[in-house]
């Protein structure tokens, strides 16, 4: 992996890959279990097998075993803390097919305050919370 | 690829594989040249050409063909305004690898307002510009 210190390649180790995110997203959506993530995504069980352990070595999920009354032992997947940090990641990948990948319907979740049920959008942000449009950011190199 | 109607799942289509997003993290920092790519990122010649090629398909670098004096003819690839518009998924990435893939010294780009300078973060907003912490946020499938 070229660059070890970027922040960006870092998080591409664990997730540049498009099942692992498509799992994350699925996570969110409630799916915990191997046969739904299998029937939502239409991966083969292989690909699926690793990509969840992957996900479960890096922390992003958690795997739980759980026994129903009268039924065999079974496992789920939960999104971690760290998990759950992906959000802003789906947030903005989804602002951007929606945006630059048209399809006749093209959805990318919904964002809401938890409290107030307010309706959300990622943005860049200035530190007393001005809004600017990604068209007047400039991206650097962090000094080393 | 399952469910074409996400935009999630539509933005992997092109950018689900680690080096994609990572050529186009260093056209921000202003690469533009093949041999400057491959230098960069340690990535093998036939991996770089067939993502350049899927990142041009798809409308995210433009190729461009140019030539200075005395020299032959060069190719060199710039984002489009649809390259530009992934910034807030590389901030996003970059945030989460600093927060939660920990190195020595973990970087993600810096962002900051072209005209004032100001620092920046990416951060989900209300409507009118109130910042909400992550884990305040909702996820749920929008409404079919």
């Amino acid at each position: 992996m070229p660059d070890p210190t970027c922040g960006i390649a870092r998080s591409l180790e664990v997730l540049g890959e498009r099942w692992a995110l498509l799992i994350v997203r699925d996570a969110f959506y409630g799916v915990t279990r191997f046969s739904e993530f299998r029937s939502s995504l239409g991966v083969s069980p292989d690909i699926l097998t690793a990509r969840l352990t992957t996900l479960v070595e890096a922390g992003v999920l958690a795997r739980h075993t759980y026994r129903e009354a009268g039924s065999r032992e079974r496992e789920e997947y939960l999104l971690t803390e760290a998990g759950r940090d992906l959000m802003p990641v789906l947030a903005a990948l989804g602002r951007w097919g929606a945006d630059h990948r048209p399809a006749a319907q093209v959805l990318g979740g919904r964002y809401t305050e938890a409290s107030s049920g307010e309706r959300l959008s990622i943005a860049f942000v200035t530190g007393d919370g001005r809004v600017v449009d990604t068209p007047d950011v400039s991206m650097s190199r962090s000094p080393r």
